[in-house]
């Protein structure tokens, strides 16, 4: 049994293999042909924090593939109310044939699976967020920039980030990473993404200035690094990541056919600015899109490969 | 493609369509016939503002038509907690087929509106409930209240009594409101019902006092004046409601066989009578019920009107 | 129409062919053989507190069945905030085939019954838990553990020690119930099951210590008896509930082969050491999962009564 918890633990062939599915399943559903690939099955989705993005294409995917998704709120749990992790496991697999886990630590997760029955997927951990790049690397794919790109993440060094290391280290592609001094990638993932690197022919670089990075990239990415209710930071923030926002002439420097990628939700004149967001959205609601399509593939892939042992 | 915001947006023959088609589909719903008028389909119920009969009636409603419903409270999402909702608005239209909303402004439907993909219908906001007056239109056939009616509201000028103005003001019915001063209904409503009432006919009267409103009057109806929770408001509003409480005295000036409507939830000793609520029950239970077999038929009805374009 | 608020109330053949029907409801699941039972129907699932296992169990089972469950938390509907009850059931039980309530107050339940049209399920009260019971039972014959058996029930007296006395009472077992001195079950229940007993010829046996209560039991359990976040009175439990901590030294005392069954979630180092749980861990899950397929048989049941009548 396979379960999905960070990029780490596929080969580039299993991830081409489930972004290959996930185009298939994306033209089947474009046609409404809703392919029963999980029928009579059940996902858990076990939500510690909230998620618009994450809920919906979650709980439609499994619903068009002729499963059932539960929305299990971790305030409706007794999920960290006492209750050991590996007894709301043991329980809950049992009953359900998917679990989906979004949560603040990786080893909730890693807990979780350790005692699970049945596959577990990352929703997003404070680690690693792979179904988000997943739908990324597909959106690449449709507006063509899967071809050896350049992609260059401009932000806080974070799960998405750590995320687009594994991918492009398993695949081979070209990252440039610019971070504030102190903000940059978890070394171990660093060390990691580095190892896989050697294999695949994979490029990262990191910088701490979004100029040099962005320079001909084929694909910009970024992400929040204001939280909301975090207003105490706000100020040393803002200071940090002075000339980080994705503007009309940071993004200028890229390539003239570059894509704008944004995981949403996305703070205006933070990260990025409205003109740049704007002018980009039809990628960027792609993208969201696709987070229902390739979520759904990912699914029917551990299915398969728990059936094939 | 059509949205179900306001009966304002609809005309007399469409209006009587919904009705006709909701008659069709309560017929075949209690013989147990459920047709998947929207089978594989999706219904995002985003939630403002909690609710009994708006969740219960549309849930159980989309899952009857064959498809699924997903229940999103506002605290589950990142709606309103910083992302604007246009970029809610792209993403939830671009995996669901349809979108409920229950908020507290007009305008947050009808900018999710503007940026959906998919039809949005008004699950209740501070102007309108037109799935509730739809539904009360339904119990005044069913109790062949609907030659010719004479409908009295009495009570608080409020979101009820603008639709029950725009359905009278659509279908030239003739409509007693009677509210004490200074909670009358919006003048905005006020100006566009008269609009409309010079082409069908309708006739709506405003009045300070209910003894006349309910004077013969076919149908009576009301609402809550008073909200839980608002304690500080309640002696001032006990004071101005004086003899708004339709008890079986003020009922007993109404028809011989007028019904009585309430919306619910009723507060006994307020603006209702435990005694005329009981004697009536049937009428509201019924009332509660269509609910579920009006909005099935606003959806079917929209799913047509949006593949015709 | 019939509703299963509790054991009371059905028949020692009524049980025994619930849990027939269990049996072959579980081996079609384990078979993946997902009969439709209960195909178009909807199950409205309120919940005033808080539950992994009732959900999940609940909400897969009528998914497997064929219907359609609604989770509907007490904070998103408008029971309890000033709508009353009679209310609340008038309108959902028009709208949905069947009802379970996690509540309180076993007069919520009752209250609710009164007033539905539809059959409702006891998914715990305060003072009966009678769906878990039945779980237990099941799991009891998958170990064979049903032929004249001593269940010795070592804890606080409470909702999960009623239903036990109710399922021996009715089906004619041996019961030890040790509790200390002023956490003994209710009394009026304890009168009933003494009723009952006489008809069956189940034995209940009360005791104010474990060791002896423990003695020779074919099947141990236990619930837990400290409540998180009442940490006020966890002192005063500590020392009332002295030694009656099942591990390894109390259940040797039973006999050799004895089950162990824990309703869940279980506190280790309270009424359960972690080596007696983990030593068991294979019994109290198919207990947990036993949830899942007694519930659905539980509804099968209901739903073929209130057919007949």
């Amino acid at each position: 049994m396979r379960h999905f918890l960070t990029l780490k633990d596929f080969s580039k062939d299993e991830i081409l293999e489930m972004i290959e599915l996930a185009i298939k399943i994306k033209k089947e559903t474009k046609n409404r042909n809703f392919k029963p690939y999980l029928k009579d099955q059940t996902l858990a989705m076990i939500f510690e924090k909230s998620s618009t993005r994450t809920r919906v294409s979650f709980e439609v995917g499994i619903h068009q593939l002729g499963g059932k998704g539960l929305f299990l709120s971790s305030k409706d749990l007794q999920l960290g109310r006492g209750e050991p992790m590996k007894d709301s496991a043991r329980v809950i697999s049992r009953m359900v044939d998917k679990v989906m886990i979004r949560t603040y630590a990786q080893e909730t997760l890693e807990e979780f699976a350790k005692y699970s029955k049945v596959p577990v997927i990352n929703g997003l951990s404070d680690m690693f967020h792979p179904v988000q790049i997943m739908a990324d690397y597909l959106t690449m794919i449709e507006y063509k920039k899967d071809k050896n790109p350049l992609v260059a993440y401009i932000g806080d060094g974070n799960n998405i980030t750590h995320s687009w290391m594994m991918l492009v280290a398993k695949l081979g592609l070209n990252l440039n990473i610019a971070t504030p001094k102190g903000y940059e990638p978890n070394e171990e993932v660093s060390a990691k993404a580095d190892e896989f690197a050697k294999y695949s022919g994979a490029k990262i670089s990191y910088f701490n200035h979004p100029i040099e990075a962005i320079k001909d990239a084929d694909v910009v990415t970024t992400d929040t690094w204001i939280s909301m209710g975090q207003e105490d930071e706000k100020e040393q923030k803002l200071k940090d990541f002075k000339g980080y926002m994705v503007d009309k002439k940071l993004f200028s420097l890229a390539k003239k056919d570059a894509i704008f990628l944004h995981c949403l939700p996305a703070y205006r004149g933070y990260e990025v600015s409205e003109e740049v967001f704007e002018e980009h959205q039809e990628e960027i609601f792609d993208e969201a899109e696709n987070r229902l399509h390739v979520q759904k593939a990912i699914m029917v892939w551990l299915d398969k490969r728990s059936k094939n042992g």
